[in-house]
């Protein structure tokens, strides 16, 4: 209860789960707005894009020119999204990004099959052949990840055994290929955690392998986004992917079922509010959730950017004090 | 963090917080068909309607019609809020409710002077008064509460010191009228309180008053309400007060922040994926929220409702083994 960290790590997912989510077309210099507004926010890493195929995600199609014209940030690491070696050549050939490879598995195969078309042991292969083109590319690897960790759609609940094997083959095939991971991400990408499950499971990792340092991706489709975070927080976490107002989820009830990763400046509220340091100054992200409300179109799930924050409502009392 | 109690004890509000707040006129038949729905959930506890002058809240003002017309279900008890011996006596005639005193101090007296018009040591008076309207009209008064104990927005941070001087003020005046409080609420009022904020007022409380059974009414207005209540859930609190759809609340900015309770479902789902037992079938209340949202006439803040439950899902993946 008391390993609350000093201070977090905050992977601002924002703009590439939104504009690959939504399905109006945003101006390329909207989008742009919103990664330069990100940037003067404290925030120190951004996912700008995904360079994937614009016949898969249009809202992507604008991937190299949002790369190319938006103005990077000193001290800020700017990453993107692909998926095969053509889109690690784009983000490669970007020169404003920060190209990092990860060694990503599936702890559902029923997900995999559906989502990816290959069974587990496919997977280990495709994996192989992923960590040779980084090689091959001189792209460091340092990063494992473990996608339906808690739950799957298709498969219902995820037995804690298989997340064990599932990060073991991680680590196997990083040894492989002599790679050291650094940090191990746990996905919760159907949003089937709770915090029990989320202590039980970094509990069970951290026993496994107490000297990787664990990463949480959290969806808020159940509403558990910032009680699974603070869970979380409870174990130690201190690295987490967010977005920005919730980018990527959207409070009607046609899409949000759909979506809807732990929103960044709620996350930010909480920790500054508990007395631990995200690097994030508040007021001007809720500004930067505003304005991706503006861009998109559409109300988000953000809470902090339509309840505002506290520090306001201090600053006007000790003012009349 | 392994406290956690075994079952809880919901008191739904949903009604009584919608009605009140929404704007748009709805069907007395509208209300009463939420009211049966939810009896029909295993809810223990439903607040139906506040017995308050029609010309302060419009939405109330069939109240009693509701009342006569609603079916009570066996085993559930029914409440109504009401804020002078005219609206005590309206629930009282109405037959069918429980009708409890409570004694309720404010921990800022800044939000007590705007909101009730009362000095700290006039609302002392003023509990003075009621609980002899209560005494009068035999009715048990075994519950206390704190209104703002974990900040305000008119006086910011309220010290924890107050919270517990606050405390004691309610336990004078019951030991007063030789009255025993068995509930004792602490009240996130404006929404100010995160994890560790209750981690450190109901800690503390408990250490003064180690007898007292406490109760959480939390508030989501900065998305922190189902992380406040797994705080309070592994402090071992097993009672809430929440909000069918997060009724009285409202995804649009405009009105997002007027208001907001914890959403009832959202709880029972975190609890009942815990293992904790509400007595609430989640399906049936799901679908209740889904008749809010369909009464009120715009989107509920609740997730669940839109993100689905995992019940099905299991369901679904059990039949395709």
């Amino acid at each position: 209860m008391n390993d609350l960290p000093k201070s977090i790590q905050i992977n601002e997912e924002g703009p590439r789960e939104g504009f690959q989510f939504e399905k109006a077309q945003i101006e390329t210099q909207r989008k742009i707005d919103l990664v330069n507004a990100l940037s003067k926010t404290g925030l120190k890493q951004i996912q700008v894009c995904s360079f994937v195929p614009p016949k898969n995600v249009p809202g992507m199609a604008d991937a190299d020119d949002i790369i190319r014209r938006f103005t990077p940030a000193p001290g800020v690491r700017y990453t993107a999204l692909w998926l095969n070696e053509k889109g690690l050549q784009r983000a490669l050939a970007a020169g404003k990004l920060e190209v990092r490879g990860s060694i990503a598995l599936t702890a559902s195969e029923t997900f995999l099959k559906r989502n990816q078309k290959r069974t587990f042991a496919e997977n280990i292969e495709a994996q192989r052949s992923i960590i040779e083109m980084y090689k091959a590319n001189n792209v460091p690897v340092e990063r494992g990840s473990i996608m339906a960790a808690f739950g799957c759609n298709f498969e219902g609940d995820i037995p804690l055994e298989r997340v064990l094997a599932t990060a073991q083959q991680v680590m196997d095939l990083a040894a492989e290929y002599g790679l050291q991971i650094k940090v191990f991400s746990l996905a919760d990408t159907m949003a089937w955690a709770t915090p029990s499950a989320i202590h039980r499971t970094v509990g069970a990792l951290r026993n496994r392998f107490p000297d990787l340092r664990l990463a949480l991706h959290l969806h808020d489709t159940r509403g558990m986004g910032i009680a699974n975070a603070y869970a979380g927080l409870q174990m130690g976490i201190d690295i987490f992917d967010t977005s920005v107002g919730g980018l990527g989820g959207c409070p009607f009830a046609a899409h949000r079922s759909a979506a809807g990763n732990v929103c960044t400046e709620d996350l930010v509220f909480m920790c500054e509010e508990m007395g631990i340091d995200t690097g994030v100054d508040l007021e001007k992200l809720v500004d930067a959730a505003r304005l991706a409300e503006e861009v998109v179109g559409h109300p988000l799930p953000g809470s902090v950017m339509h309840g505002g924050t506290l520090r306001r409502l201090r600053d006007r009392t000790r003012a009349a004090a």
